[in-house]
């Protein structure tokens, strides 16, 4: 096994692409030899930046990618693009469309692309973006892009792995500009405007202004927030040191809201532009570093959580000893959390017994 | 605190509304008191029947859900309804006019509804969701409905917490029935072809009916997909003596395909009919028993893996030491890997030591 990953690595090193597919596989499946890659990656992690491309559905989101994906070849960069899907189970197959659209670059062996379906049901999916990522960022891609194709939390969560992040509206949407989630107006780094020539542009650029007037007041910032752990208590230094950076007033970004008509190419320079300004920007106030360093806490917080839980759930002896206590707790002689707590109680000697 | 929780109850138990709906809340938002009364009412559980209704956007679930619960407070039932919302955080408040919709049952004070929003990302709502129907249950209820409203895996999960699930379809996701995902077909236990006066109505239903039919060989099962436990592993006793009940060919179950015009009322004696009639297939053949352990055993894990993420992230002695490898691990000198083993090697101490 070893031997493999090593030879593996060797062909990474060499910048094959077919060991950056396996490698990708491997970490987006979570099969042995993932801790293996991420561990040897892990130093050379930050050269690549990332941009996140979220928005509803029809907003435009492959095409800006695709664009996105072409200027920065032209300026001479290698591109890794992640797409992420956690669409609903109903209504499966409706996203060909935006495949076939970005065959333009994904014949370009300078740029690699990932297709990521929704995994499992536990919030997964960020964990595993973020992986695929630091993959591409340690073979050496200079722009990464994360874009989430379909709806839900999931969305945010995947966003909150990027750098920077652009949200892309269309004027359809301007109607329910009251009902994008707070969470949306905070995670977004670039507003796009997309479909501009189309009526109610204006009006929804100007409704987007307005609410990012109204809540200028409250600072910005973007907190990742992981599985309801409080990672300001961890990341408190960066924080305070991002803080301390932005307390000199005249150096805040306002997210600027651009227009753009994608399929014309119409808005590429000033995307572009923006998201180098707000890199530079997040360079300058130590807050590209801050969001380095809370990434690196939630790899820390998800491999922990990944090694307890396999421990546990995958220990053979557990198991049994879980199984015979199925009838107890069916006839409500004991409780879930008394067998919970039975459990944990011997859980120590699992995680220090078990060598891996 | 416990003598509020102690309080709590006696109002609980007398039957008080408020007493419920205080219950319902601290379950919901996991906050003290949670353990002691999911424990305390752990024993009472069992008593309710459990439906899920789900289905894609605008398939009319809330209608269903209002006819069904018209239907059961007619036959003389108590009635929770537990609506879940997982919905994008680019569509938000699409859904007033589903809950206006059911106002009309939402007056009887034998009828009790709660609507639950995306909590987190870690796929917390399938298990917030079976923890306040469980409250429900012990509460009295004989009937709980649990509603998905939004789009995405959640909604599976959260159907897979009931004992019985209806799945809404419209003509209009006729055309698109083979990208019904395979886990929609496998959590059927009832089809409604609702709004089935409209063009496309018995394509549907054939189809549907079509696919049920190649499936058929596969054999019936409902296995709830835990966060990548195996519960086979966990279950097999009560999995073997289902499968053993259902070794007698004749009493197999196969989803009923209904059709309903559910603004009309057309259809909800079937769906109450094939509910029951499942209901009564399930307790023949020993599906019921093992649903149910199942659910018991997935609280368990739940527990556990809560009361363990707690004690790690919530900590503050850990908190302080991984603050302080956050440089080391930003210099690339140790990986998040190494921190994490670090920190499990610590975790067993963390978890005995620890009271509560």
């Amino acid at each position: 096994m070893t031997g493999e990953i090593e030879r593996l690595f060797e062909a990474f090193d060499a910048g094959r692409s077919f060991a950056l597919a396996r490698a990708v596989s491997i970490v987006e499946n979570q099969r042995p030899g993932i801790d293996d890659i991420l561990g040897r990656l892990h130093p050379r992690l930050g050269r690549a930046r990332r941009v996140g491309v979220t928005g509803p559905p029809g907003a435009g989101k492959s095409t800006i990618t695709t664009l996105l994906t072409k200027a920065y070849r032209e300026a001479g960069y290698t591109v890794g693009i992640v797409c992420v899907d956690p669409t609903s189970p109903f209504t499966g197959g409706a996203l060909l469309g935006d495949r076939v659209r970005m065959e333009s670059v994904s014949l370009d062996p300078d740029v690699f692309i990932r297709s990521m379906a929704t995994r499992g049901s536990l919030g997964g999916l960020a964990a595993s973006t973020r992986e695929v990522a630091d993959v591409l960022d340690g073979f050496g891609f200079d722009r990464i892009i994360i874009e989430t194709v379909g709806v839900g939390q999931s969305e945010l969560d995947v966003a909150r792995t990027a750098d920077s992040t652009l949200v892309v509206l269309v004027p359809e949407s301007g109607d329910s500009i009251q009902t994008l989630k707070a969470g949306v107006m905070e995670i977004a780094d670039v507003f796009v405007i997309n479909k501009s020539d189309r009526p109610g542009a204006d009006r929804l650029r100007n409704d987007v202004e307005l609410m990012l007037g109204l809540r200028k007041g409250a600072g910005y910032s973007n907190v990742p927030a992981h599985h309801g752990v409080d990672l300001k208590r961890i990341m408190n230094p960066a924080r305070v040191a991002r803080e301390d950076a932005q307390s000199n007033e005249s150096d805040t970004w306002t997210p600027p809201v651009l227009r753009a008509v994608a399929v014309k190419g119409e808005g590429t320079t000033e995307i572009v532009d923006s998201l180098d300004r707000h890199f530079a920007y997040l360079e300058r106030t130590g807050g590209l570093r801050a969001r380095r360093r809370e990434r690196i806490v939630e790899r820390v917080v998800e491999v922990a959580e990944r090694r307890m839980r396999k421990r546990l759930w995958e220990d053979e002896k557990t198991m049994q000893w879980l199984n015979g206590r199925v009838d107890e707790l069916e006839s409500g002689r004991v409780t879930p959390y008394m067998v919970a707590d039975e459990l944990l109680s011997g859980f120590g000697d699992l995680v220090k017994g078990d060598g891996k």
